[in-house]
Order: structure tokens, then sequence, then C-alpha cells
């Protein structure tokens, strides 16, 4: 398809898309003669993750440039591929070295993955964003006096781990890995809000089934 | 104790304290003298929530001032009381009304709360913040185009059910009202980046085990 029917389709204004393509977040089209190129599904898809990293998840350009680029990288293994993308999301805060409590926490988390069996997560460690802003927020909550039971933390990385099985089966009914990747990358950007509210919406359930109200 | 105690025994400097003082954060101590009041363990926790709340949660003092009012507000009824001061808590957009997802959006969220039978949610509605999330957060799936499947966002909600349900046991461990509420809204702040980091440790390690790295 023409520019202005890929604008058409997206709901995208053609200057938009220009910027985009200027901005290496939308792969060129396929040039069909000096002034025009051509657009395929491929292209769609890819303007609909861009809207959402950019409306919806607030990323700046650079930072979208950077996740796309690894959702592009078909040299990179599937889970590093996927890890390296979503490593770019902004994540929590980085583990205060400074801080007693950090030691304790590190210590804590490697003992929690041990017992979950979490292999890969233990041997990435913090390498990877997600486990070092878990290693920042346990510091935390003990520098603040409210302690976390190991018990709890450990049946909530169980369920949250059903809920990780569920998204991996709905990222495999996309057909190519190209979009499976895609998938993941918004889904780590349009669902964990709603996961958030499903789960203070329990909450309330909960309370008023317990408590009245 | 003395001011001069709770800031030693807090870690928070007296002009600090002082200031939460002021700005209605933190209950008067009991005045023993014209210039002396005295402060008790109740005092020290709620400093460790204020903190938690303007630190870790960057509420505005407004905010937090509101958030307390409702946790000490012994009038209202255990959940109405948990859900006012929960409320007063960021969270997602509001539905966008001339949106075309919306409509559909808010049948799809009442339809899925009577699958999952939860109905005081469903009786509270779109008066809670949380429920007008959701509502939003759908509309604007539907509007880039990536649906959800109503099959998958019920066994999220299950899940999260359950998290919510370990959260109101851990609640339950501490023996006031008080520090009941304390603690639920502490849990808000501080636990949900947690089980969101726990959320995207989990997805690595489900990509690792089906596909290798």
């Amino acid at each position: 398809m023409r520019l202005s029917e890929l604008s058409e389709r997206s709901g995208i204004a053609t200057a938009t898309i220009k910027y985009y393509l200027r901005e290496g977040l939308l792969p060129p089209g396929e040039r069909v003669s000096a002034t025009q190129a051509e657009y395929g599904e491929s292209h769609l898809r890819r303007l609909r993750l861009v809207r959402a990293l950019l409306q919806v998840g607030r990323l700046p350009v650079a930072t979208a440039r950077e996740v796309l680029g690894h959702v592009d990288d078909e040299s990179l293994g599937l889970t590093i591929r996927l890890g390296a993308a979503l490593w770019e999301l902004p994540h929590g805060p980085e583990p205060d070295e400074e801080a007693p409590e950090t030691a304790a926490a590190r210590a804590e988390v490697d003992a929690l993955l041990d017992r979950l069996g979490w292999t890969h997560a233990r041997e990435i460690g913090e390498l990877s964003p997600v486990h070092r802003s878990l290693v920042a927020g346990l510091a935390t909550l003990a520098r603040l006096g409210y302690p976390y039971e190991s018990a709890y933390l450990e049946e909530h990385a169980r369920l949250m781990y059903q809920v990780a099985v569920q998204d991996l089966d709905l990222m495999e009914t996309h057909p190519t890995t190209s979009q499976q990747m895609e998938m993941a990358v918004a889904s780590a950007v349009l669902y964990e809000p709603l996961l958030m509210s499903l789960h203070r919406l329990a909450q309330a359930e909960e309370s008023a089934r317990r408590y009245g109200y």
C-alpha cells in the first residue's frame, strides 16, 4: 500500500508517519519509484506498536528506537531478544550500594530464586535491571521498617509465574517471531497497568467479603 | 518519648519531623509542657508511612495528607476506609468518553466482574478510579488494535485475586485496625512495584524454559 493508505488504515497522519520513518521507528517501505514507496502489513503492525510505546508507555523516541532495535535483532536468541527489548523499558530504582540493607536484600533475592528454581533469572542475575530493581525494592522496604515475609514473597512470585505462563501462551497465538516479539513488548507497556488495576479491584473485593463495607 | 528520641529512633531529622507536624502528616504529640510534647510508638509507625508515601511513592504532601486522613477516619467501615485511602493514590488514566471504544470496554469490564462474581466491585462501579482506569486501559488496547482475550483477562483477574487474599492475610497479622490500614497503604505503594518486577522476571524465566536463550 502507499503512504496515504497506510495513514488511512492506521489512523495516523502522514506527517507523523514520515516523522517515525525519519526517526528510524518505522522501517522504510519498498521503493517503487523515485518518490513512492510501498508499505505492507508489517508496517501497520509496527505503527501500532510505536503508538503504544510513545503514547501509552510515554517512552522517549530514543528509548523506543532502542526497544524496537532489539525486537528486530534476529541475531539474538528469543529469550535474550525479548529480555533486551524489555530491559530498555522504564523500570524501578537501582540498588543503593551505600545502603546497609542492600546486601541482605541481594541475598534474599538469590535465596528466593533458588527456592523457586528460577535458574535463568539466577544466572542472569543483576545484569537484568528487573533483578536490580527487585533488590532495590526489598532494600527500601527493609530501610523503611516494613519487613517482607519470605513466604509471601515466594507465593507472590509463584502466582506471577502463572501470569507469565499465560502471557507467553497468548504471545504464541501470533504466527511469526517478529509478531510475538512485538506482542510481548506491547503487553509489557499496555497490560501491566491493567494487571495492577485488577490487583487493586481484587483487594477491594476481598476486603468487602471479609469486613463488609 | 521526646522529639529528639523520635528523631533518633526514626532516623529522620527533627526539622523534617517538625515540617510533617506543621503539614498535618503526623498527629501532634501529647503536650507535657509549654515547649515539650511526648510521642509514642504510633508516631514512629506514622513517620515510617509518611516517608514511604513521600520518598518512594513520590506523593505530593497534599495527596499524602488526604490518604492519611482516610486511614485515620474511624467513622468509615473498613472497606470504604481502605478504598478511600487507596483511591487517593496515583492511578491510571480516566476513560475517554469521546472514544468509540469506551462503551465496549465498559461492557467488557461489567461482564468480567459478573463472571468473576465480584459483586462489590460491580456495585461500586466507576465510583472507583481503579475501575475507571481498567475501562480506560481496555479501551486503549482496542483503539491501538491490540485485542484483549476475555478468557485471559478473567484468568489474570483470578490470579490477582489470589494475590489480594494473601495481601489481606498479611495485613491481618497486624494487631490494630489503624496498623492494618497503614500496612495496606504502604503495601500499595511499596509492594506493587515488586509484584511487577516478579512478573517480568517470571516472563524471562518462562521464556528461557520454552525457547532457550
